[in-house]
């Protein structure tokens, strides 16, 4: 059994290429996690996602709790065993599901109670709950317990929030099972104020995380904002820590982040737009099921060699969608976490060669270009 | 460029191991085609399609005639290119579709005119039309058009319906264009009487077809009417050309077809069945969003080898059932489509082994058995 640990290799400004070990093998930052929230990569097997090189999927307490328990999953041996996926796995908390999804949802100093979304039973979830339920569905990487602040909050409001979300990653920290290999998150919260940032980070740093999750952001208050907050946050986290940027983002929230040295990221895009008809592209996002791709005969991305792209043509596909096949979904799934996982490799070859300037001012400006014009 | 050809390697009773050539590859026989309605495999992608065994892929030309258009499909290099099926394909002729899918669906000499079930649209589907659609989409086996004549029918009814069927077989023998390595199958009809369909495979016989379907059948008649009707039919048939039990069946119905000298089969029901739960076993069907299965270890079928059975637990299947997980139906419809494969191969082995009789029977019996009891 390996120690979890983390290793950067290279930098570049602020950015950073490096290697987490954990107890189930080793994934290469920058990385995006596949999306498997109820267990499963929505639309894609395994064998699928591992081809598109992603190394780290991520989990979700709130659902798991619900269905199918953590106690059956940890009878049928694990996530990894359960979902086959024998690499490392992050579990989120469950924190913002529970406040998101879940109805009538009280928060107390104990924790939350709730009532599932599913069959309106009540449920409560702890800080030590949620420890409890990471360690049963043994997840390699177990994030802290926290509420996500709602977007905007008055400093007053962000502050209490925030504070009780440290006193819960304190209590995290207590009931967190050390075992080799394994890891504990803490998420940094404190909306969009500096001092409070800074609190929530030193306070982390007190508790002793094994890495230190930025939450709370991507809700509402603009990529801009987002960035400014990243500006002022991450000079205050321990560089020799990995650094996750919860449930961002955009191909360009990305690159942003990773300049300002981010190492982790997780989102439902790529999986939510490729069940809905829309395809990543180095010239931005298009809309499979537009009429313009009727007769198409190209590839969605000419630059792009996933299986999608290297075997069918956009007209294939918006026939898929156009004729509700469950193939379409699948293969455009497919190609967007292709996607992503190739534009975290290039950001990770951008940095050992210190060329990620150069290379995010290329993106952008690709980015902008609009969709190829179409055939005469 | 190869000839259509069939040969036959081994026989066993009635029974027959064969090889048939085609502009696009060989398959073997007896052999059940991957249903690809709308130029797609429902929840597969090509690659795991061809993974279960199939090599030989059926389209429709109703669906296809509709959306995307022949015309369409020709333009994008033919079907083969378009759904990434490199392998042989044969067309259906749309003649069943008009009449239980399409509106207001009438049948004159001419042909059929009919609504889209789409979108409520007028279309005319003529011999041949047919003719041209299918190739258009450059299908190695066309399909006569045929009417399926309705169960029950009257003698008088079934009579008028399959001679109508045996000049639009004519009018397809005229209007096919031959290719090498392309074949027109006639189709026989005749509901259950005996002296129709006798005179209807001797019409095609005379008409001149590469190969004979055997339609009109699996639509209400049960197994043992069915089988009581290939046992008529099937040695009026020559013996030289491929016979093909259209939309047929159950495993059962197939073991017994083969029994009797059926050659090529396909039937919804493995893509079917996977999309709602339900999974063949060599014990039975089984239904996965029982509660029975909730949280047992085993796979769907220890016997198999398929991906879903060497990966998967039926304890992870009901969990992605009950959820509405997407990869669900994808890994039932996997193991479904490699559950039949597996069974045509086991069936090719056993005619080349002259042992289809006791394989049949502990077939039979092991259908019976039921599903295994469950875990103490």
């Amino acid at each position: 059994m390996t120690a979890f640990s983390f290793t950067i290799h290279n930098t570049d400004g602020n950015a950073r290429r490096g290697l987490v070990s954990t107890a189930h093998g080793t994934f290469e930052t920058p990385c995006f996690m596949a999306t498997a929230t109820a267990a499963t990569v929505k639309a894609m097997t395994t064998d699928q996602v591992r081809a598109t090189g992603a190394e780290l999927a991520i989990c979700n307490t709130y659902h798991l709790m619900l269905r199918p328990t953590p106690e059956r999953v940890a009878a049928l041996g694990g996530l990894h065993k359960f979902m086959n996926w024998p690499g490392p796995i992050v579990t989120d908390s469950g924190g913002f599901q529970v406040m998101s999804l879940a109805g009538l949802c009280k928060l107390t100093e104990e924790g939350a109670t709730f009532q599932s979304h599913v069959d309106g039973s009540k449920h409560e979830l702890t800080p030590e709950r949620s420890m409890e339920i990471q360690s049963l569905l043994d997840s390699d990487i177990t994030m802290a317990l926290d509420e996500c602040t709602p977007h905007p909050a008055t400093h007053e409001v962000a502050a209490e929030s925030m504070r009780r979300s440290m006193r819960w990653a304190e209590r995290c920290r207590e009931a967190f099972q050390k075992r080799e290999g394994y890891a504990l998150f803490g998420i940094a919260q404190g909306s969009t104020y500096e001092d409070l940032r800074l609190e929530s980070v030193q306070k982390l740093a007190e508790i002793g995380v094994d890495g230190f999750g930025i939450g709370g952001l991507a809700v509402g208050e603009g990529q801009d904002e987002m960035f400014r907050v990243l500006d002022f946050t991450l000079p205050a986290v321990p560089t020799d820590k990995p650094r996750y940027l919860m449930g961002v983002g955009t191909p360009s929230d990305i690159v942003g982040a990773v300049l300002r040295g981010i190492d982790m990221f997780d989102c439902v895009m790529p999986t939510r737009a490729g069940r809905t008809g829309r395809g990543y592209t180095h010239r931005g996002q298009i809309n499979i099921k537009n009429a313009r791709h009727t007769a198409d005969p190209r590839p969605l991305d000419e630059r792009c060699t996933c299986p999608t792209c290297a075997n069918y043509s956009r007209a294939y596909l918006h026939h898929l969608f156009r004729c509700e096949e469950i193939l379409g979904p699948m293969l455009l799934t497919q190609h967007n976490e292709a996607y992503y996982q190739l534009l975290m490799k290039n950001l990770r070859d951008v940095i050992e060669q210190n060329t990620l300037q150069s290379f995010a001012a290329q993106f952008a400006q690709d980015q902008e270009s609009g969709d190829i014009p179409p055939l005469a």
